[in-house]
């Protein structure tokens, strides 16, 4: 597997665009993505009480089972907590880009993210819709266009294109995704599209997709927490003329991996990309008892407010790093500890075997003076491992998000 | 009962006292409170696995059953994940006490607030209590002093006293308490301390201890995290001479109702003084099917960093309410929803009945103008309520925490 330059159109078969329909006061917020064949589909969607009405269509369209030929997304508006009518111009998304496709209504996903509550202007996406379609194209800067299309307080689209070979074949994956609010990402909303020209079937397919979400985009800064749209939609379209993917074979690993690297770099440019983020940080727990041990205190770190806001301010406060370990659930002795950071200055034990280090606080401060730090939590329970993903808490949070509606 | 004007002296028999230690750079930062008898105890601590010394030995000491006659407390350093000497400096610091006091050890709690991981200044502290210790007295500004010298980042003392008549005698409570980090703020350390001239056993002060804080401090922005030392100790020395609560008679529901206003005080303006606060807020849940889930799901918005960073910015952003509650954990038909905003202002509906209304824009932002905002969420599955309270989220409270230790 390697990494190419490209998009989500560098699959066979898949065209894309990005609009300024007008949702947004300015710039791009509509993106359509096709496949010129029939695409088997997987998803994974929020876990909130409160779905989005895109996602409560997706989710009835994939569960009948059918291929997908289309997708269109809008940015601006969430189309959210917006009642019946919020329904019903959900499914006049669908209808617009499926009539533009010249297919049935229910080979054509939707995805939305914006503004919770407002109500969504149907007729300006639908327009939108039709005005966009012809510019319609596979090359790579049409996938481009689609990732910009998506974001919303994102600064830079998230992109990425990987091949691999698989039974003497060139398969292709292309990826984007945009983020939003970084404390907990998916209070906010996470919209993630993967394009492959895989031959695989819907159910591996799904599978691969569940087991890797857990690993990527679930373990950015993430609690459980999930908002009202959240979506990651791979569709498969099997132009590459791959051995179709049956069975969990040789080829279905190979898959698995390239998958993963796609989802990864877009899970931690997620993270990167946070709003008001100044600086990346992967907290890496070893030692645990339990794989979910080490995945839950990871994530209980990554997450900790008065953390993130030390590491905003470059400041070697590892008291709440233990802090947040004991908080998170899981059972360890707090006196067989070591924790250590780390970035491109060097790095730096400050707790060893549940002893705090009178440390060189210079030193600590250069280290965390770089843009990417690791923390290492070192427990003596067991031999799991995990990492989570996340950013610093900065003034830049506070104001994007205290004034976001305007 | 009623409010009177006091302070944790207010109650027969107690003293206390602040003063400036040296344990921060400058300012009060030592408090030691004493009965002239000993004192039944009752006490509430952190859950966190990582305890700090104070909270492992007070609850061994009062887990021995004996009478407590007074308690050291200091700020600037929480003597917590500090190992051996940190322990071995705690027990230093309750036998410096009970030195001065005539009395054995383990008659004396301790309790301590600030940094993390930090060497404790053992000696700064064992010559502070031998330095203040004359200045103990039982005047209401003794008890102020105290309640000066627990503060962290506080902005102000948070002080109450109330009386109430049992059996025909005045029955007095005083009460102070310290806060800090307020997205959740027991990932900060609380720390409250009452007093009371009652006769009541261990056992039932105990109990109506352990009730009222999942009704008080549990319900202020609270998600279950703790600190390593919150703690929340009331003393009742039995000098008011009223009948000895030993059942749960009326005298104990009247003292009850006595304890929850001093602990709904101290809780309330543990989050109006949150750091960097501008904000008040109250999150009113009815309707809910169980009481455990009305409070789960007003914790759950309180909590909302993205609500609470609305608030701040004055913004009607009330999808954000619903997205909270929607990942709550709590099961409800979002189409059964009503969301009000309200305060001095006046009140507007935001959601009937799972339809988002169009409001007027001018008006909402006249009511999140005021300081204390009051979010109703009407649901339609029970009869039961439950409020929490919090704070919003501001730029200093990222200034405050980006460089605590400095």
């Amino acid at each position: 597997m390697k990494e190419i330059k490209g998009s989500v159109t560098s699959p066979k078969g898949f065209s894309a665009t990005g609009f300024a329909a007008g949702v947004k006061k300015s710039g791009y917020d509509l993106a359509l993505l096709a496949s010129e064949v029939p695409a088997v589909a997987a998803a994974c969607f929020t876990t909130n009480v409160v779905k989005a009405a895109s996602v409560l269509r997706n989710q009835a369209v994939l569960a009948a089972g059918g291929k997908i030929s289309g997708v269109a997304v809008n940015s601006g508006n969430a189309n959210a907590c917006t009642g019946e009518a919020g329904k019903q111009a959900n499914a006049d998304m669908a209808a617009a880009l499926a009539k533009e496709l010249g297919v049935a209504p229910e080979q054509v996903l939707t995805a939305s993210t914006g503004v919770i509550g407002s109500p969504f202007p149907i007729e300006t996406v639908a327009k939108g819709i039709a005005a966009a379609f012809p510019s319609m194209g596979t090359a790579e800067e049409n996938g481009h266009l689609a990732a910009r299309a998506i974001m919303t307080t994102d600064t830079y689209p998230k992109e990425i294109a990987v091949e691999l070979t698989l039974g003497g074949k060139t398969v292709t994956i292309g990826g984007m995704a945009k983020g939003s609010g970084m404390i907990h990402p998916n209070m906010a909303t996470m919209l993630g599209f993967i394009t492959t020209d895989c031959a695989i079937s819907k159910q591996l397919l799904q599978k691969a997709l569940s087991a890797d979400v857990k690993e990527t985009y679930n373990m950015v800064s993430v609690d459980g927490d999930t908002s009202t749209n959240d979506t990651v939609l791979v569709l498969a379209n099997g132009l590459a003329e791959n051995p179709v993917i049956e069975t969990e074979n040789e080829d279905y690993q190979a898959f698995c991996e390239a998958l993963h690297h796609v989802n990864l770099f877009l899970a931690k440019n997620l993270v990167k990309d946070g709003e008001g983020a100044t600086k990346f940080m992967e907290v890496n727990v070893t030692g645990a008892a339990t794989k979910a041990e080490a995945k839950q205190m990871a994530k209980s770190v990554v997450c900790s407010n008065l953390f993130k806001a030390a590491v905003f301010g470059e400041d070697a406060n590892w008291g709440r790093v233990l802090c947040a370990m004991g908080y998170s659930g899981v059972s360890f002795d707090p006196e067989q500890v070591d924790i250590v950071f780390e970035s491109a200055k060097g790095s730096i034990l400050l707790m060893d075997c549940g002893t705090p280090i009178v440390f060189d606080e210079e030193k600590a401060a250069e280290i965390l003076s770089e843009k990417e730090i690791l923390i290492r939590i070192i427990l003596r329970e067991g031999n799991e491992t995990a990492s989570a993903w996340g950013c610093d808490l900065s003034y830049n949070y506070v104001k994007i998000n205290g004034d976001y509606r305007s």
